[in-house]
């Protein structure tokens, strides 16, 4: 049986005298994951908080709601991973197991936790509700462990060690799960390896991630304090620069020259650093200046607008917009004149330029976008190819400019990178940036 | 070492004469998973197909791209589990190592699938490309195994069955899995049973997914063949009823009567069965009378255009919208009249019913919905306390009617549930159904 010497083998090397880097593996639980109702994503994001800590993960394990494949998932990670963090099952009904599973698993027992006892009793009378008798499961926790306050429910989190295995349970709904981890679980980690942790944010636009990477990859590679990694999402890359030091200032001091040099590597394709997203930064750009934006949105359909209005106190800045989906919204909305959308087509560089100064006027704005394209599946009869996108940009008193874009064959992906795009152009315009031409660019 | 007698005493169960469900593990393969790079959406979607096809999933396991680790994980699984689904790490590269090593854990070697490897160079020579030569390892399969053909991608997956074992690999990529998941092993996995499958979706909206349990109780726990699951997502609820029998007709018509007795008990909160979402069957309800539909939004600030242009070919029955985000919006681009907005304030009943006038007129549509409410986090000065929304639906040559909701403190959910609410005013209407008001509800 192979099996059992790797995990032997394993064992020893674990409990042996050379520790390296500490490892983690998280254990969800929660037969809602393992009929798919939903995805693992406390495993994601807990994985990206422990990476920023230095710590490894090699394996996630999703079991469901029953005691003894818990205890079976347990006792695995047991051995191979220094510290166990569960995820979910810590409710008052009862298939909220972990607790006792996991705590017998460990020789603890249970206790009743009179501050949690009190907390919860009086969450329930702030919230005005009755209390469940059930509820009071959620109080007893194994003897002697570091108890988790949680602000956002009732379910406490704790965190104990057993013969060098530390041990760490957290709900499962991910605002509790994340908010408890930055709260309690990240100070205790810290507090094994004596050191704190920064971590800076290089937010990318307008380079792909394997370019990023062939870009820094002798940085990424040399570094070790702080460490340099990337990621790619939403048409975008973040690369997060991360070092650790006895105290936050000296950690921070670490990243400044590291997040110098990449910036001076990458250039304007970056748009912040410890921003927040793309329309965060544009938000920032315009409420600072106290300039109002509006938008004419044709192959986008309203993505822009929704994503600008996602952000709180958008009314601060954003005025409004059309979302002109056929050609006579764009003449009885935008006024772009009906020849010159004959003359040239509703996805052109005139009617970008036409919405764009259009919805500028009719909304007295300081500046406005005019986004028209052709995301597909199908084509409009003219001559463009689907993934065709003209992003026009107008601003008060100067002269309006306009790009044309090709952003594939994938519709909502064209739909995210024309949004993405149009966001850059006012980005670039405001940092003081030229606004590239990708036409003048080299296939 | 309790460890070791569990599982030793579960392989013994696997193996005696008894077998009753089969059961699956999941293995996802990929370090990018253990970096929190992304969610393991893979394991949540295969494990709803295979809770449909009445296998059960008892764990999900995500190892890195380590040859080692992932031998380890594949003996564990091996010992519980009937059938091993890997996904991840059949891709051309080095680190992708799934094949070579899931394998060698069955004694298996790989030989070049002459089939495999002509599609793999057709597939380089249909887009343009040159083939880098490490593609030819993607063509190298288990000996004997069943070759799955992935129409998305250059990496076939793969099925084969070793001592009552089955192992079934595929890609990682979503789109790529889940194809090659209901093109190839569904079909495997039905073979194993002999019997087909049928699923159908029951789409409600109005009705929480407990109300809806609740109701539903008796029949969920007594149905088994077919079976009934509610799963929430999106402010909606769906139920899937899934049947199983030696023909897909007869697997059908063991449907019919549940799905009857369901929409029967549930009423109109049903908005349809095997519809794709609410916003799919407005735009279906709107095509087949060959309708056109026009939005002037506040809150939900684009959210409803940008859903309704989600969908390929909205154009057809969308005209366009306006997100008018200030006062003076609405009243430019929608005509609201400035002393009725003084008089009543912009989230109001006559407001919203001007906004959807307004918009219904300017671009000559069918029907047009007005949005305006307070998604938070902050109030507007007035009475109206965050959460409240007006919706108002205007039809050319019809009185526009117009509801008032209270949608929570939380700025997501609120625009989510009034972008929701709106498409179910117009899908109400158009299946002759009343438009509940909801101040008319017990609290």
């Amino acid at each position: 049986m192979p099996l059992f010497c790797d995990m032997l083998s394993m064992n020893s090397r674990k409990r042996g005298l050379e520790r390296f880097a500490m490892t983690a593996e998280i254990i969800a639980v929660g037969t809602e994951l393992l009929l798919g109702n939903i995805a693992n994503t406390d495993a994601r994001d807990l994985s990206q908080e422990l990476g920023e800590l230095g710590i490894n993960v090699y394996f996630h394990t999703t079991v469901g709601d029953n005691p003894q494949r818990l205890a079976e998932a347990v006792a695995i990670a047991r051995s191979r991973a220094d510290i166990l963090i569960t995820t979910g099952g810590l409710g008052p009904t009862y298939d909220d197991l972990t607790k006792q599973t996991v705590a017998a698993c460990f020789c603890k027992k249970l206790v009743r936790h009179e501050e949690s006892w009190t907390r919860i009793q009086a969450w329930f009378t702030n919230a005005g509700r009755a209390m469940p008798p059930n509820n009071e499961r959620q109080a007893w926790l194994p003897e002697g462990c570091d108890v988790f306050h949680n602000p956002q429910g009732t379910a406490p989190g704790c965190a104990f060690e057993v013969e060098g295995t530390h041990v760490i349970m957290l709900p499962g709904p991910p605002n509790e799960c994340l908010s408890m981890f930055s709260v309690c679980a990240k100070p205790y980690l810290q507090r094994l390896s004596g050191q704190c942790l920064v971590s800076r944010r290089i937010r990318v636009f307008g380079l792909g991630e394997s370019m990023v990477e062939d870009k820094l990859r002798h940085l990424m590679e040399k570094q070790k304090n702080p460490t340099v990694a990337p990621y790619a999402k939403q048409g975008e890359v973040m690369l997060r620069v991360t070092a650790r030091a006895p105290s936050p200032d000296a950690a921070f001091a670490l990243t400044e020259p590291v997040v110098t040099q990449i910036t001076g590597v990458l250039g304007d394709v970056v748009y912040g650093v410890d921003v927040s997203s793309l329309e965060g930064c544009v938000a920032e750009l315009l409420t600072r200046r106290k300039l109002t934006l509006a938008l004419a949105e044709s192959c986008t359909g309203g993505l822009l607008s929704k994503r600008l209005t996602d952000i709180p106190g958008a009314s601060g800045f954003y005025r409004g917009g059309v979302c002109a989906y056929t050609m006579a919204a764009k003449t009885a909305l935008l006024g772009v004149p009906a020849d010159l959308l004959d003359a040239h087509g509703a996805v052109s560089d005139p009617t970008a330029r036409a919405m764009a100064e259009g919805v500028l006027s009719r909304l007295d704005a300081d500046l406005a976008l005019g986004v028209t394209g052709l995301a597909g599946p199908g084509g409009d009869g003219s001559d463009n190819p689907v993934g065709t996108v003209y992003i026009a940009l107008a601003v008060k008193e100067k002269q309006t400019q306009c790009r044309k874009f090709f952003l594939g064959f994938d519709r909502e992906r064209t739909r995210l990178m024309a949004a993405n795009h149009g966001l850059d152009m006012i980005r670039r315009l405001y940092q003081g940036l030229t606004i590239p031409d990708p036409a003048m660019k080299e296939p």
